[in-house]
């Protein structure tokens, strides 16, 4: 054996219990009592929680969008990761015309690879078909371990949309090679109505962005989305799910025992559309945006009663001067908000106060998307998968400030946020590099996911 | 009093009783018992039902459509109309791309006008905003009598679908000014991406139109333009509902108390898609296609129940030789088919053999129509309305051929049809347009129907 | 003719229009214009509406309960009514133990005979089948004009409850022999477990008689009547809905297609629980109490949708000092309230008020209780139809008070309402009641009203 | 170590890996791989499952009804519990009036003890409250480790039944002292109604047992349950669901939220209503009888979405003499069926068959039930948890017949039944009580199961 976490509380998507975990080549190699630590590191983490490290399954590093690139690289986004307790992380590589799948990707494995302080992997945004040549590419791109793809519905002006027919395609195409398509649902269509309404109005605050894509812009994409891959009888994950209606739509299609998945992020459990009306609006500025009270409480339920699969962060800092660009017009503020970092302590720390418990917790973040997404060596402590393992103080109080985090980006709307309990340590395939506050890591250890297709 | 019409059943949408009625002037003087008959015209209508005429609210007269005019123009059309017992025909005008709707209205109208053998109305269909220019003439439209608007959800290709802003543009619009929207709801993407399957895989036939827009294509449209619509609060009618999910969609709006309304069509009632299997499937191929029994089992009990508000024929009939176009490729064949004249005695048969009420026969082809889209002095048997009456001999067994059919036509997919009573009599405003089997009324005699705004 | 009512606005439950209506021998004989006048009694309605009279579907009179018999007898009840502009009005004998139905409704009928000012018909109440020799009865009774009968789901201790397999044998005959059942739903162990309770804990004031039989008691029982009757595909009508939860699971029955009708009262149209709060709130005690304003909301929204059948009274008002008995413990409390009078005035002001049309008023309160009781010759201003009308002023201001009342009670929980526009003046068959706030006619002018059987 | 079973596929309700067990002192001690073999016995599972050992939470030995006693008394039933891989039965005490809680279960737990081959529990049904007295008794039972009573809503004349008083009364005295209250769910007076009217009419073939408790009596009953417990908020466990309404009901409250347990039986997943028609049909009567197709499909689909908590047995054999009483009058037949040593056989079967995968099948049959009920060293294959243990040959063929069982019946329902794979190996807290066809183990090795308090 090379560790033994000895002594802590092993939290698992069902059960905790108190055991010891041996680790060997980076792997689980048992768990149980009374192991022999002849020659062994030992870590004592008695009255701590050992966890599955979270994986969150939506980040945008290194993103260009806006006019600029998200603040987080991917350095300082998987150093941020690993301080917060997520041990693989989700980037989004977009497809654009005329180039393939497996080229997108590849580009952005090499830049990736050398920065990569926790392990990663791929979905690969499609935004263009390339007369169909893409689809003949979706077989090769599942084999390469990139078993999920993602359109969107939305940014129809910026080229990124794909319309109802490609949609289809991309779902029957994935299905038929074991992928799962990801969808961001808004109705673009909407969205370019109000907005030009609101303009010509010479109405241009952050509030307005709200307004120009309320609860039933995101519903009508959600249902529609729903109801096409119902149809098709085709798995579906739908993101950054943020409004009661479409969360009905695709909960009741969950029931009736279609394959339809729900992520949602924290930043839509914490905050509303009220905070559109502060001085500092625009940083909340992300799409979709927070909704109102009735939405964020039908998120709550919903995570209460097992209907969300996933929690996840949609990371995409922009600075703050980035930020400012759209103080006088809400259309010229960069789309996106920090997160990774907070994911796991967030949900945790619901966990610790009594909202959901840690086995939920532990699901949505870490086994709901390793399981989804084909991360067959991540997602639980189980004998045979990876050391990724976070150990968790429930009694250590934290007061989230960009001091304290590990990103690049200047400001956070989690500024001030109280929570209880936080992580003291982080393992990435048995490598420590998160300790108590510190980052312990180095660039590079972390690796390319390879993911199996899914069922 | 010019005419008393005595003895006969009198049929509202809500009681049936034996009483005369009483005409001066086109309109209806007074409804009693031993009325005066000197120097009055008298028709017995003992043992018969007395009807109000009923009104076809959607046909497509001189329609140019897939590179022909569809085959019945005003003077056939409202011939047939007359021997079919509609009094009032609503005909489809279509706006195009920097014409106005007042233009285009009264192009068609003085076309009609010379030729209309029953009174008429037009629903307007806009295909183009002309940079919103249209909307600003809403308010004319509206005052000319005109109070209805229709946006086709499809023919994308064609150039006369409407996006989702143009939509709820649309919608908004009307519901200011005091109009409805009329849609007809089918999703063009999802029917491109199987016509284009389909030639590819040289899949043909008439059953291959079924099956480039099977239910779910349909479904997807009516559940998005009730989303909308329910969205905004605006009212909303949707013509020729031919699919269970869809209508249960707006069945459940309707229930919520929303402003929908629902209109299916004869074909759909009596026709599955099992029709497009027959060597003569191209006859039938009309958009939406007839579905599958599942669907017809959904429309008959909304029927029952009252969930649907109006049955119309959407008649636009072919030619034989113009159906052959498509023999060999689906895509050449003209959408539509016969039935003006079909509509009134089909339902009034459903009522004879106890499948619905005679009240509900008329109150979905006279009743709900007239007030849905404003005709206050039509739809019902009321002192002070136009004398648009039908006498119906409930033993007079029928059978549907395209010989004893008033329309220009060659051929019907009703050919055959059996009917269980047939109407004897039409009056349009007091004169005698149709009598026994004979149309004994003259182009000309009918008017346009100045509508009133809908609340 | 005998009578003219002349430039009046005609209302029905569809379409409101200027008309004159000839009344001959009691029965309508002509609506028209320009009638001869020469001999004939003339009512100039010009400015005011001209109504089919309402019919309380629900009237407990000289009704034995709670130690006492309800205030007012059928003298005082129908002359109330009368004034209400109510000319039917239904009462409920009860059947007991060992007696039969026409027993009880010929004694009851004896009774009211005399003194009936309004035109009456009874719904039998069964307690007891005295081993089924009841059910052999049920035809006879549906010959005799009695074709509808009621259960208690509740009053188990009281003797008057049926069980579930009495509700489905009674729900069964009824539909075998054309008579329909009425049910009062709420769920006797759960009232008495909470009475049992709130005694033994000294809690004893009238909010004690809305808390032992809140929401969920009552849509128990609704949910469970629903049930039984869609199983045997058997009509069901539920009086007094109050609950918003009872009132979705019958709505969702009757847009299944099954055959059910729901009435409420309008003392739950404007009264919460929290009247029971009050220092008089003993007086507003009735069974089922008033629920809290999301049921009530649920109400109202039902009516405007069209989902709720019909509006009556429950009308069963106790004298103050008979409701002082329960001023200590609610348990003593007659259960019951004023209402007769005030059912049409208040529909009516709604709908003056823009909460809803006229034609939906008079379809509460007049035609649906005619057409689901089976009073042909009742319920709407039809040629042929008893001359029921009430002339009502809609620039007539009212505040109802126990000293305009025509009731024997000494108290109303109506007290202070005010009315915009107001009957002035009520036929019943052609002969005037009720003139402009004076009961104008005479007992005994009622007569019984011989029902046919449901559909 | 004691025990080490190495190279088998370990199925917990969530995953499937290999991996070794070693136990110790009867708990599983540690997974991982390469244990030390020395001085330990070993047990190679390679190519075989290895899994937590089933618990039948639904079982009636030695249990008196219908004027005998269940076939199968503690020793037999125990014993073909551990050759069905069921370590863990739970027994049905019944208290009758006058008798207390614990009286009735110390009592059966006396007759058990000398006799159980494997561990056993108890719920304890509640007949009376002896005036309330038996509450006072709940807090003493759950320290006892009786953490669940059940109540039956049928069995009216028997003298079983508790009406809703009383159930609100033990589901509120339950969920304050962390119990949960378990229902047999049929209304008995539909039941009682139909017996009298088929035996009035000679109807009286098993058929009749089913024809007098259909669909809607169960589901009425259901239906009420959840109502109850929903309007209380008090945690609820249905036995034998067996119908699809019920069953929805259920649903949709779980899907609120709400905490409601589902459980079925094999029975009602393999045969139908059809059975009844069967020369043998008495052999299959059981009450709730099964149903038709359409409940069986919804309960499948029900299971499949993880909507279904729980599969249990009611195991309640009689003998075939037993069965004959009622060969001319199904009323006298005795109510049960075999099962318990086939529950996880026939369910670990469906899933090699692909119906559902080996992690649902023993989330059904041992996780869930484990949680449910509160037997926290039970129900996973988990370091410290008891070696409940069962061995499952994935490609071992077989045929239930009542020669290859281990009870005392002398005839099976599932005669003939072809199963696709089967238990070789049962251990019992480290015990082998079953190998390979036999049993091994002794009377008196399973021991009382001291449940803790639900949440």
């Amino acid at each position: 054996m090379d560790l033994i976490i000895k002594n802590g509380t092993i939290v698992t998507s069902t059960e905790s219990y108190v055991a010891d975990i041996a680790i060997k080549a980076g792997k689980i190699a048992a768990i149980g009592k009374e192991f022999s630590e002849v020659g062994v590191e030992v870590v004592d983490a008695y009255g701590k929680l050992v966890l599955p490290g979270a994986i969150d399954a939506h980040t945008h590093l290194a993103m260009p969008f806006g006019g600029t690139v998200s603040a987080d690289g991917y350095l300082s986004g998987t150093r941020a990761a690993a301080c917060g307790g997520v041990t693989t992380v989700f980037d989004y590589p977009m497809q654009r015309k005329g180039n393939g799948i497996l080229d997108t990707v590849e580009s952005r494995k090499a830049m990736c690879d050398p920065e990569a302080c926790v392990d990663y992997a791929f979905h690969c945004i499609i935004t263009d078909l390339n007369d169909d040549k893409i689809l003949d590419e979706f077989e090769a791109a599942v084999d390469y371990g990139i078993t999920s793809f993602k359109c969107f519905l939305v940014y129809k002006k910026e080229g990124m949309m794909v319309d109802d027919a490609t949609l289809v395609k991309i779902l029957l195409k994935a299905k038929e090679t074991g992928a799962i398509t990801n969808i961001h649902a808004e109705n673009p269509d909407l969205i370019d109505l109000n907005i030009e309404q609101f303009l010509r109005e010479g109405k241009t605050s952050a509030w307005y962005h709200y307004l120009s894509r309320p609860e039933f812009v995101e519903a009508e994409a959600d249902k529609r989305a729903v109801h096409l891959a119902k149809s098709i009888e085709a798995p579906l994950y739908i993101v950054h799910m943020a409004d009661k209606e479409g969360l009905e739509a695709a909960v009741a299609a969950k029931v009736e025992g279609h394959e339809i998945y729900i992520e949602t992020c924290p930043q839509y459990l914490e905050f509303t559309c009220e905070v559109y009306k502060r001085e500092d609006g625009r940083n909340f500025v992300c799409s979709p945006p927070m909704k109102a009270q009735e939405s964020q409480d039908a998120l709550w339920h919903a995570i209460k009663v097992g209907l969300i699969d996933t929690v996840a962060t949609d990371h995409c800092p922009f600075q703050s001067y980035e930020k400012d660009w759209g103080k006088d017009d809400f259309t010229k503020i960069p789309n996106g908000c920090a997160g990774v970092e907070n994911l796991y302590p967030y949900m945790l720390s619901a966990a610790n106060e009594g909202k959901i418990t840690f086995n939920r917790a532990v699901e949505l973040c870490s086994t709901n998307p390793a399981k989804i997404f084909g991360c067959n060596s991540k997602g639980s402590l189980t004998v045979g998968k990876d050391a990724d393992i976070v150990i968790y103080d429930p009694n250590k109080e934290f007061t989230i400030s960009v001091e304290n985090m590990h990103s690049d980006y200047d400001h956070t709307i989690w500024e001030g946020k109280k929570l209880h309990g936080y992580p003291v340590k982080t393992f990435v395939r048995g490598n420590l590099v998160y300790n108590d506050g510190e980052f312990v890591g180095k660039p590079g250890i972390g690796q390319f996911v390879k993911r199996v297709a899914h069922k």
